[in-house]
């Protein structure tokens, strides 16, 4: 055990943060850390707008739900997947050359490479004494958004990111247990769903007792229920409109 | 600053390993602290395979396209996005209802999940002494490496991880500056293109002086040909054919 590990095993998500800034300096630090994550042959294929106008602030909570602690976090980070830069040089540098922005390989590319610059600098804010929560419910009108933030081509909201001091206690949510998510060498179909019985008696617990018995439901079932539900069924057209993944 | 920054700033990808071993235990811990990362709703949709036999591994590191240092590194993780446990549990719990397994939203939840566990668990293996470096090539033969792990419909491969303890010395690749990545608000196209023209000049300086001369092009020429060249067109087929984002 370390520094670095004991900080990912406190994390949890934040939703009440109090009106203290992140300064110009931490936010630098805390993006310049996320840069620091590996990138697809150093393409860097994202961009993240600091939101901090509380019109804008009020808007994209609005969007994303009504989630009021988009509003109230002093920075709302939105990570963007962003080939704009490369599509531009392509433009450029090779201009008489087709140009494959638009297959699935380089969209995963970008939305891989902005996750993992995104968690670089979540933990990097965590290290700092700040909460964080991931807002995966910017996609759900991702179309005003993206017009809002006046995104160009090539570029699209992947999610946001609430950054501030926490001003609530939750506590450390359980994960799946380690055999339900490591395999040795081959792929065990077994023992995953092993892991995940043993999950639903975990969560079932740890929901019972956080929540004075009112939330019983097991992970499992949670789990099918969000499964057969429609959600963001936009996002392809979405996507393929904005040059992402047409082939 | 602090330890868990400074760690992230020194972060370079390794590509020759010493044959030590990493220890169960260490394997543990690093699998661990990435479950600790954000995940989407809870839903964990991610696996890990941690490749060590030598012929699994050596079939890996010819499939990626010849690299060597995934059969030497003592470790092969490789990062799979996994609906499979969601699939499972509505069958189970919801067998009348239609699933959205096939959604590209859901793609997106898995891929994205995924990718902020594995960057947590890059961090944790350099918090021990470990380097590491993500394979992208993994998806060069993708339907061979499904096949080969055995992964069940739901699954796919994203990336692949070295991890092993570093038999090589490199320097820290410079990032793009701050300002081509953080914007203020709203995007501002014109700055991060001022951006990559900074950018170019620092990468060449610093690809001339580490290779003697011998490789001066500007990364902006690099990702011009990198993004006019076919690459892993297979993707779409084969990800529609593992039953992902077919909607």
């Amino acid at each position: 055990m370390n520094e670095t590990i004991e900080l990912m095993m406190r994390h949890r998500s934040v939703r009440k943060f109090k009106p203290d800034p992140v300064s110009e300096e931490q936010l630098a630090t805390i993006v310049a850390a996320g840069q620091m994550a590996s990138s697809s042959s150093s393409v860097q294929a994202y961009s993240v707008v600091a939101v901090t106008e509380p019109e804008l602030k009020s808007k994209l909570a609005a969007l994303a739900g009504n989630q009021a602690y988009v509003e109230e976090c002093p920075v709302f980070l939105v990570w963007c997947a962003d080939l704009y830069r490369l599509s531009d040089a392509a433009k450029r540098h090779q201009p008489e050359k087709e140009s494959y922005a638009d297959s699935t390989e380089n969209f995963m590319v970008a939305t891989i490479d902005v996750a993992l610059a995104s968690q670089n600098a979540a933990l990097a804010a965590e290290s700092f004494g700040f909460g964080i929560v991931y807002i995966g419910g910017l996609r759900n009108k991702i179309e005003e958004v993206t017009e809002l933030l006046g995104l160009p081509e090539g570029v699209y909201p992947v999610f946001g990111m609430c950054v501030g001091i926490a001003d609530q206690e939750t506590g450390i949510r359980p994960r799946l247990p380690l055999n339900a998510v490591l395999h040795r060498n081959r792929y065990d179909a077994e023992e995953t769903l092993r892991g995940v019985e043993s999950y639903d008696e975990t969560t079932t617990a740890y929901m019972t007792a956080r929540t004075n018995g009112e939330r019983t439901t097991p992970w499992s079932e949670l789990m099918a229920k969000r499964l057969t539900e429609p959600a963001r069924l936009q996002m392809k057209s979405y996507l393929e409109g904005r040059g992402f993944m047409k082939r």
